[in-house]
């Protein structure tokens, strides 16, 4: 199985599918090509609250803003999955969480068991420097996971790109962590989803046992689902990826509490 | 085969797709996940026009504006298909047509040959209370698969969530009527689609041996397609789902009639 | 395989989805269904650029301004593809594509080799006038494909539609080719893509050399890759189709140099 995600929208991920199944018969699945575009750190969430989801599987991420520079191609191996795609950070918060879980349901005894594993993919033999995800990514990804399906392997090459080499040299990227003192929290919103939720980095137990929360300044009531307050009402609760995210109940949070991604948010206890 | 709808957009359809992959090697195919948000009769007019078209399958559905209160989850065995989602209604107008349509097929001798059959789903142990679409119904859906896959039937219990009962409580919903007295009727619209088109609740034999018709007291010409009336001109015809349909030959009938989901329609024949 | 390509938005791909999987058990792949509206040229440039990097397979193409006229449907054999649409061009310029590179492949002795044929579908039976996509071109493809995968034939008839005859009378189309007199260019905007990239009909190779061009009239750098210039700066490259494109590094080209779809640009080399 290969899952594909990336801000392309459409129609470029169908080019990226046909070099794909020029080259394996896999199972393909997208995540999402609606990414918000170029957001690195937008997807990496995304990412990483979505496939520890999924089955053990080959992961073609493409939000690339550095394309025709000479960021590197790279392919993580993370527990039972692998993923491939850009050198930018957008693959390690969900390669840590996959390492993570597959280490937890190990019960792993070695101090290595959650590592992930990191490759260089060359690509100086590739068609073109503008559509990456066509020419570089897809078959890197059809190439990879072929190995990996058969044997948990990673191909020392790609026909037609270049070597596959092991690196401990790539871009990291940790998510922002919020700053909590006390009942003062200084947080973050990471993303808005498509129902306009503005969900934060701040972690949900902060809300536990508290009715209310003042949020820029304001009350807001602390719920555990939008059900519980009436329609068009403004609320904190904690979503499904564990986070406190602020909405309306059938309204946009957003909108509400004029919040974007990158917006800094101060919640008061 | 398993078919998704929802009003998620994106990325969260993907995680359900995960979760689904966990438990089973099935066909998914994506009806839609554009459904008009929290609409719960335009997801169960589109399902019921959309859904008979395909071969025996699960159908999994989470329009669900009561996630979180505790409204039930239901699987409902309609004809060589299976419906899972939240007991709002949704499921119901394409499960009769559904079961209906079996009926027709096989010539029934028995008066319930066309019954549906409603089991609850419980889900006491569910991960989450917010996102149910992965957490209840994906697992759900997936479990029903197989089982109805296997031998046409649906599960005593799903694993991780609870117990599978059969059931003659659940929220039902039919799609209003037009009221119809000679010449003069009074319809609604139930949908407006992509291309604009307001689709009505009035059945499309209204239109039979006319040339014209009037609509909210505009003559507009009733024609079989769009072709017969130039570019930017108004029209009624009979749409591809039966029903009268109001739109604009390459324009936007919504927007020319001011018309949108739940306006009732006054047409004089 | 089947991929389907339309400017339907959604739900009503799904309809021919579940139509086709009546029919088949082929994988099926969405090229786009976001495809311009009723815009046939636009869809014959995407599909000729997407669609040759495809394995072998049916191509399903309903981008149909016609519908309801008496506009044929037709099936073509090209190379090692066959594409299944209406007759008013857009299968075109993929078809001649896609022949060609199969000549290519072939290192073809004779002059037949990148021919494409023809053939026209009766759909005398179609259930309605107005959801051909789901009702002749769905059930069509199904059919076509069984065929071709079997034996890279293409059937007589079409259970339940009619006949299938090879013909010499389609619709043609041709993209618009640029005016190139010395250092003089008078080029056209094909389609713009979602990142707002203005797609031109000239040829990549006039920037061969050059680091900046007059775009009507105004001086644009002309580069390899959008990161050679700062974010928001205009610039001239070469798309990974091989044309001349628009664009704003990070931002929107259609909107910065005034451009649509079909809007005629000048050049200055």
């Amino acid at each position: 199985m290969i899952t594909l995600s990336s801000d392309f929208g459409s129609p470029y991920p169908a080019a990226m599918k046909g070099v794909a199944l020029q080259r394996t018969d896999a199972r393909l699945v997208d995540v999402s090509h609606e990414f918000p575009r170029q957001d690195v750190r937008a997807a990496a969430f995304w990412l990483r609250e979505i496939l520890p989801y999924f089955p053990p599987a080959t992961h073609l991420v493409v939000v690339d803003p550095g394309v025709g520079t000479d960021r590197a191609a790279i392919a993580i191996e993370a527990g039972d999955h692998v993923l491939v795609g850009p050198d930018n950070g957008v693959l390690l918060p969900a390669a840590r969480e996959l390492a993570s879980a597959a280490d937890d349901a190990e019960a792993a005894t070695s101090a290595e068991a959650n590592a992930i594993r990191v490759h260089e993919i060359g690509y100086e033999n590739a068609e073109s420097s503008t559509f990456h995800g066509r020419d570089v990514f897809a078959p890197a990804a059809a190439a990879v996971h072929e190995s990996w399906d058969a044997d948990r392997t990673v191909p020392d090459a790609v026909d037609g790109l270049g070597d596959v080499t092991p690196t401990d040299e790539f871009v990291d990227l940790e998510l922002p962590e919020p700053a909590i003192e006390g009942d003062a929290v200084r947080g973050e919103v990471l993303v808005v989803d498509d129902f306009g939720n503005a969900i934060t980095n701040v972690p949900g137990y902060v809300l536990d046992g508290l009715d209310e929360v003042r949020v820029d300044g304001r009350a807001v009531p602390a719920v555990e689902t939008f059900a519980e307050v009436p329609e068009g009402q403004w609320l904190a609760t904690v979503g499904s990826h564990g986070n406190v995210e602020l909405d309306v109940n059938r309204g946009r949070g957003d909108e509400a509490f004029g919040l974007e991604a990158g917006d800094s948010v101060r919640l008061k206890l």
